[in-house]
């Protein structure tokens, strides 16, 4: 019975650094969707001892374990030969794998280099796992614990091979062996507004520890919430629903999106559906706004342009920012965005336009606007409104939190509702 | 003595796969360039009893544990609990930690939630760490063993917050407890417009194995080689200059900054330098040219603006784009980028100006301009230079790639070389 996996990631080039681990984190998300409690990561560089001692705990933690590389021709290839050492069992050739191999090669027009042979041996018990789609193919055995039974999966390390045998030979197999009829159904809340601690306080209490798991992930300005539940296929569902309901009661306000959604998408989806023609403004977050807007394809069908006047002469030229404006109050003012926002709309014949204005630093602040001051504005036919926020942290950090607002403003916007209200950070 | 290390990574945001664990990544590649010795990375999730197997089976592994996250005030933050409760140290309140985040959040006119006061909280014998940007600090104790000390570093998992903590205050202090006269002497090469295997095959047989470690890391579009020689102080760093002179006179086409630079701060450095104003014109890139070159503080200095023209209407109306060239060429060609330049230069008064076109997918593409053709210019005093390219990948990378080359030109006018040259991609 599969309940609790285990990850064994191996390769030196791991652990010296010169590769991010993305099969260890395409293999959790798989487990975690079909309900397998993944207990632990191993990694551990090609060295004999340090693999077998990685598999021994492997072994010893979990009902499954699943290895990704290791099994190429080459010498630092250790994973079957760790394996067949730890269990006793030795290795034989898997003949159709020869064969399969000798195909392949013969297809390129090259002769197959005899160290390849490696990949057809297998500890005795084994049963292959074929790979249509390279040299190696993987293997599955069972290994008796001391309580438990172990099952081991041994895949290629090449995602373009592993995911597939993942997908159309492994995952099946592990569904039929979970013994839980029970599944996850999962939903995420996007937020802004609101800090990590300050959502958790709110929805503390609002869901009990027995009815869902629930979660926090902040990858900065998108802060999300998420909630699980495990239960029988149509109830977790319907249970799901009823957990929602009360999440949207509670932080409604705070949340932009649900799944896997960004402020910017959100942005898209609403300005095409309500036609709405967007220009852009920017001074301190010099072409971010547009370069987020842009990301999202099709942005084409409601995005006009972006006139980013960093100095204040390309704010009179392009925008019509008036001297006077930029004498009396400033660049970084409200008077002043009130008046990017105007120009550009005019300039593009926009049906909204959005701008900023601020000190980015870590230069440039003063005693009156120190650095993180940042103005707003959005006009719009019947709507004028700007705001000064002061804003904290490094350059980088102002530009994207200041870009979040002002596409949170325009999100408000195009739902009616008031803007620069749930804002934190307001002066 | 610091010789041998291991990677705490902890979170269910990773054991369910819904974040990569690139801290990890990033921690083994400095352990790898100061030369300790990475033996494993346990990655476990939010549950008590596996952080505790986690940092058991760590401390006995090695003398240096190195752990990121689980220190924030919500209640899955179990870090600094579960060290507290295997040591058997209490933990004791931290004052000039709670001052810090009280001034942090009133800075921010906010009131400090009750649970932040958890990451005030240290085992005793813990020394603080100091967060300057964020609230939860880390520590550092000395645990003994059966045969050896293990070190435990705790650090934030916010990335920002974790790579100053660690670059400015865990290296120094492993680089004096290594237990080694040697000390590793390392540069990096900034390169664009050759693959990773083009340098590899270039770097070969330049430097043999027993000089120098050689590695390298492609994070797009930024591919560096590093070179490290390990030896003593004085030494080192010589033969280090000797290999340096070697690694230009073979790549020193393809290389564009040396050390911890981006491709913009080269820009940045050298239009300043020239005293070069700089507009910029973008359509397919949406911006992200203005944001890269604006994420470099000071740059108000040289750049006055950016024209982000996405629709004909504005590439018209506001760069005098003509509509003849529009009608005869299309938004995407030579000429209309060229036209887009000049444009751009001409409103704002620049000394140089750049511009890009084209068709970042996935909709869009004909059969004459499939996905992925762009369209560059460059216009100043007595140049008007324009390309066309075919880049391949997905919306993002067509940007990101674009933005790039678009800065490479930029580089290489005004350092007087030939424009587009060195370039991969070209059509």
């Amino acid at each position: 019975m599969i309940q609790r996996a285990v990850i064994l990631s191996t390769g030196d080039e791991i652990t010296t650094g010169k590769v991010v681990d993305s099969n260890s984190n395409y293999l959790a998300d798989k487990l975690n969707e079909i309900g397998v409690d993944l207990v632990a990561v191993l990694t551990v560089g090609d060295v004999p001892e340090r693999l077998e001692w990685a598999w021994r705990t492997a072994m010893q933690m979990a009902d499954l374990v699943l290895s990704t590389g290791g099994i190429g021709p080459t010498a630092d290839d250790l994973t079957t030969e760790t394996i067949a050492r730890i269990t006793g069992k030795p290795l034989w050739r898997h003949e159709p794998s020869v064969e399969h191999m000798q195909r392949l090669f013969s297809s390129m027009n090259r002769v197959m280099p005899e160290n390849n042979i490696k990949q057809a041996l297998f500890p005795e018990t084994a049963e292959v796992i074929p790979n249509p789609l390279g040299t190696a193919p993987g293997f599955r055995m069972a290994v008796l614990q001391q309580n438990h039974t172990s099952h081991l999966v041994v895949m290629p390390g090449v995602p373009r091979e592993m995911k597939p045998m993942m997908e159309e030979q492994v995952i099946p197999w592990i569904r039929t062996n979970r013994g839980n009829d029970k599944i996850f159904a999962t939903r995420i809340f996007q937020t802004f507004g609101i800090s990590e601690s300050g959502l958790d306080e709110q929805v503390a209490g609002l869901i009990r520890p027995e009815e869902a798991k629930v979660g926090f992930r902040a990858s900065f300005p998108q802060i999300s919430l998420k909630v699980m539940v495990e239960d029988l296929p149509g109830i977790a569902e319907r249970r799901l629903d009823e957990l929602s309901e009360r999440v949207r009661g509670r932080v409604g306000n705070y949340i932009y999106g649900e799944g896997e959604i960004t402020m910017e998408q959100v942005v898209a989806e609403l300005l095409t559906e309500k036609n709405l023609k967007l220009a852009v403004a920017e001074s301190c977050t010099g072409g971010l706004i547009g370069h987020r807007i842009t990301n999202v394809p099709g942005s084409s069908r409601f995005f006009v342009g972006d006139l980013v006047t960093y100095s204040n002469e390309m704010k009179q030229g392009i925008l019509g920012v008036r001297d006077e404006t930029l004498r009396q109050h400033g660049a970084v003012s409200e008077e002043c965005v009130i008046e990017m926002a105007a120009g550009a709309r005019k300039r593009s014949g926009a049906d909204v336009a959005i701008a900023t204005s601020g000190i980015a630093g870590p230069e440039g602040g003063t005693p009156d606007r120190p650095v993180g001051t940042v103005c707003i504005a959005l006009v719009a036919d019947d709507v004028r409104v700007s705001r000064r926020y002061q804003m904290r942290g490094t350059r980088d950090w102002v530009k994207l939190l200041t870009s979040q607002v002002a596409l949170d403003w325009l999100r408000r916007f195009a739902l009616g509702l008031p803007l620069g209200e749930s804002i934190l950070f307001r002066r």
